[in-house]
């Protein structure tokens, strides 16, 4: 046994300082790709979450490959891709505007086709009140339904009322949407796919019975999107499936072929049962999902598991390797982990090693 | 019921957009009296640990209280606080020394006193190889042990060996430390603090049947500080004392009054049974400590529970509140919630709202 690098870990990696949040482009672009692919397949248009990967850079990358445009999670997410030249954003979020976020939202109209989400009566008349008539051209309003996950959004019967709530408030009604959150539970992905698509049906006949008709009909998770039904649904956000992570392995939705990012760590201790990595909450987040086995895996030794994590530590059982030697950690959720970093390290095709901004990090607002 | 702000919500958070990090500056100020009058009644050396703020303008407050240094997780967390000033640092990490963290180092070492951890004797070899004789004027070393966390550290009778592998190297060994991390169990606070003094004590015995002398006995985690037997520890190092958090008030270290960090929320959706509140795992993190009820509290609702954490949304159960409410979350874990803001939002003693730096947020190499 002898201390260095992990066997695929490159020399450009070598030199990085640990903890380190690092992108394989050849991955990235293979994920993009499939995705994009799959989609079509389906007939569905892609609208991929960028709350992901909050980089314009890859999201100019899904739109090269033809997603249509992108979804977001908050109005500052919407301004970081506006201010990157990204033009078509849906805000899938039950907004309840402030005099902040009313401001910031006439701005971004200006600039961008935005989409925004609502689930009750009151957040569609207080949009209404907020955006004067004569900026509401680039604004669509899509309705929010629970599909059983028991989040935000209405039951699918009620989602007509807040359609013609909305409608008459003079807001432009484009159609409905969800999250099917449940397909991250054990053996959830294709029945929360039948879910998704009941709901939606039952959403569409709702406004329907309103007198609206459905332009856009949006679900779509990371994993149920392959079960998602084309004879319902017009439009697929998944966002976690360009980037892929620990959760998605074990969910069985990906493969460790599909993972794009990691994080470079340093084994910095070693004990009788188990060694500590310099990677911890601070670098990979604490999250854990309904099947994760640990606190994240490692790409190279799929039989370590990371058994307990603290602010800088992440204490590994299953293997033994030397202090000082190089690991690669895959977050359990990429999301949250990239949320943490202020730049990737690319890996890039060629072999050598570059920096992306995270452009999107830290906008909740 | 009518909407609006929580009762104690003041008028100068009204205009901040949600979700937002906000530091009671009254609160914050008594945390850090009361804990350096703890120590002083104690008879033991006070340094904080600041990887829990992160801030320069706290640390400085902490000083003038009477604190002797500034305890760190990261060399770049050493060098945020030595930029503004803090020159007495101690690493409580076992590094291991790459090239770039020994350049930074060296630097760091030209700038401040400099206190570093070390649990191997490889990694005490790896610091004497890496730092020349004639740059450790300001460089003391100490032993990690573990005193029953079972995370980084040697058993405290190893402690000796470590320590002499460290001096025959030509460094400075100043004593030894812990972090009694089991102190976060339910009921193991006062346990906890009954280990460390045991380890402590077979430490120093260890050093002295190697022939060394102990200036430094480092402990202290905010749950045991008060249980620390200062007949054997000479330093206490507790981070969170300062700012509080839900993980500590369930514990029982704390009551909610000594709460100095919120996340200021505001509902965004109300269904049977539970409200949404926009503020989710990118701006609470999703830790969970062992007696943790839930993935945070509300200060103004203490029955009230976060029963359910997404990126964006959190699910609160047990208080009823009409959409648009603000709600002030209290954090599980405040250390790695602060560490996701690039500002606090500081309610000031005076009442108005300014703004502090999170100066080494993202510091992790």
């Amino acid at each position: 046994m002898t201390a260095g690098l992990v066997p695929s870990c490159s020399d450009a990696l070598q030199a990085l300082p640990t903890p380190v949040l690092v992108l394989d482009e050849t991955v990235l672009d293979r994920n993009i790709a499939a995705v994009a692919a799959s989609a079509r397949e389906q007939g569905l248009a892609l609208r991929p979450h960028a709350k992901t990967h909050k980089s314009i850079e890859i999201a100019r990358r899904q739109l090269a490959e033809g997603a249509v445009g992108l979804t977001v999670a908050t109005v500052s997410e919407a301004e970081a891709f506006a201010a990157g030249g990204l033009r078509d954003l849906f805000i899938a979020y039950p907004l309840w505007l402030d005099s902040d976020k009313t401001r910031r939202l006439r701005l971004l109209l200006e600039m961008a086709r935005v989409r925004v989400g609502v689930d009750s009566v009151a957040s569609a008349e207080r949009l209404a009140a907020a955006i004067p008539e004569a900026e509401r051209a680039a604004l669509d309003i899509l309705v929010e339904i629970d599909s059983g996950h028991h989040r935000s959004g209405v039951l699918p019967v009620e989602s007509g009322a807040v359609a013609a709530a909305a409608t008459g408030a003079g807001l432009d009604v484009a159609g409905v949407f969800t999250f099917p959150g449940h397909s991250y539970a054990p053996q959830g992905r294709a029945a929360a796919a039948r879910d998704e698509a009941a709901a939606l049906r039952t959403a569409v006949d709702s406004l329907a019975a309103s007198g609206l008709a459905t332009r856009v009909v949006s679900g779509g998770s990371t994993p149920s999107a392959a079960f998602a039904d084309s004879s319902v649904l017009t439009e697929l956000r998944p966002g976690v499936s360009a980037l892929g992570d620990a959760q998605q392995w074990e969910l069985g939705t990906i493969g460790p072929e599909a993972i794009a990012v990691t994080v470079l760590a340093t084994i910095v201790s070693r004990r009788s049962g188990h060694l500590i990595a310099d990677a911890g909450s601070k670098v990979l987040s604490s999250d854990r999902g309904p099947v994760s086995t640990g606190f994240g895996r490692l790409l190279d030794f799929p039989e370590a598991r990371i058994s307990v994590l603290s602010e800088h530590h992440a204490t590994i059982t299953g293997v033994d390797l030397p202090v000082g030697s190089r690991v690669r950690i895959v977050p359990n959720h990429v999301c949250v982990a990239v949320n943490l970093a202020d730049t990737y390290q690319v890996l890039s095709s060629g072999g050598g090693v570059t920096s992306w901004l995270v452009d999107a990090r830290g906008r909740n607002t």
